[in-house]
């Protein structure tokens, strides 16, 4: 009889910050592929489960996405219970997708558990809700890199006026904040940095636009990081703002 | 000595959505200030708490949000643990941004609980994530109807390419799609609605952006309901999808 594979959202970093449903299908897990950003303490809620590492580790590679679609179908075809532990939610710039898709289409059974994403979670943690009637429509969760090397149209993202939230984009930051200047982002634009949020590791800086990549470098903040563009920042929290001065002063 | 304010997220509707964060919360509570859509399996963590129901209950209009927050205030003030469960996440549309200001100001303590999010869980529970690297480089919320009737940039959100999820867009339908298809939005374009997502009472319809409205009246969709609209609606489950072919024939 084929096992199963679920999918699970293991939030932005605090332990707590998963969900009940999470946690319940842990605690069934036979195996758990776990991704590197992925906060170990987890795992204390399946002390019966095989772990297999899958993410970057020192300076070696990440396990290729295929090689972990082999892995999850071949165990869920012998029968076992497979828990997928990945960063955030699963299906926001998780490869969820396609990692739903390959174990589909080798006839397995997948259930998908979201989580918290860093996008919400990491500036929430310094007071900053993505959305507010009183600046915005809504909010842009969008990737600062992609393996392509294209780009998302920074020109319509600006002119659609939402809160811009960006993954991944530390190693590209000041590239990214050319970018959104030329697209007509105002310099003086709230801006936050916040590298590893919700964790004892959290470290921030709030800064503008123009000014996040120097801040940033100033600060020695790096990936992983979620970087917010938006009249939202400004609701920042007085201490994480306080970074911003010593940053400024 | 003052009390404090929890702002919690309670998720989309299933009662296991919840965060351990938010439980832990939920079982230190005194008072809990509950929203008409959040999900009454939850009150079972805080067997110890009195529960004020401020969402709208039958034809009654909700309670002003004003009058929310003073209790909230007043409460805390009083040396009371408050905590306020608000569906979904409290940052992403939830008002949860009003609600810590009026409280910051008031010299309360105030937490923010993150929760999942509707518009990434009600896709995801019929096999859709918001974000593919096939597809796209990023995801936008926005909502559907504002209080002053002002109406997002959908010209620069259909530019953007971005899957759109749309909240609180059910009411509106007909005039938001006629306004995305003069924004350039193909017709053909996938795109679903999903009423009380993740609930025993989920229902969904997956059609084209320009067959939504049809395929809404005639499933009798309503109210509480994620829209998206994307490429990324072509991953939609096959059960998801066989609705489409009865909302075709």
């Amino acid at each position: 009889m084929a096992g199963k594979v679920f999918l699970i959202g293991a939030g932005p970093g605090d332990p707590d910050l998963i969900t009940l449903k999470a946690v319940k299908a842990l605690q069934t897990a036979e195996v758990i592929l776990i991704d590197d950003l992925v906060n170990r303490a987890l795992l204390a809620h399946a002390p019966q489960a095989r772990v297999v590492e899958v993410g970057k580790r020192g300076g070696c590679k990440s396990t290729p996405q295929h090689f972990i679609n082999r892995m999850m179908i071949a165990l869920a075809t012998q029968g076992q219970t497979v828990v997928r532990l990945k960063g955030g939610d699963p299906f926001l710039f998780g490869r969820g997708g396609e990692e739903m898709q390959a174990i589909q289409q080798a006839g397995i059974s997948v259930e998908i558990v979201p989580g918290i994403t860093s996008g919400i979670a990491a500036p929430a943690s310094i007071g900053i809700p993505v959305t507010h009637r009183e600046f915005t429509h809504g909010v842009t969760f969008v990737t600062g890199h992609t393996q392509n090397g294209e780009k998302p149209d920074w020109q319509a993202l600006v002119a659609g006026g939402t809160t811009l939230v960006i993954y991944m984009g530390m190693k590209y930051l000041s590239a990214i904040v050319t970018d959104l200047l030329e697209a007509g982002m105002a310099s003086d634009l709230p801006a936050a940095a916040i590298q590893q949020g919700t964790t004892d590791q959290q470290r921030q800086v709030v800064s503008t636009l123009a000014a996040l990549p120097a801040a940033v470098k100033q600060e020695g903040l790096e990936s992983p990081a979620i970087i917010v563009l938006g009249e939202v920042v400004r609701l920042a929290r007085q201490e994480a703002l306080s970074e911003l001065i010593a940053v400024a002063a």
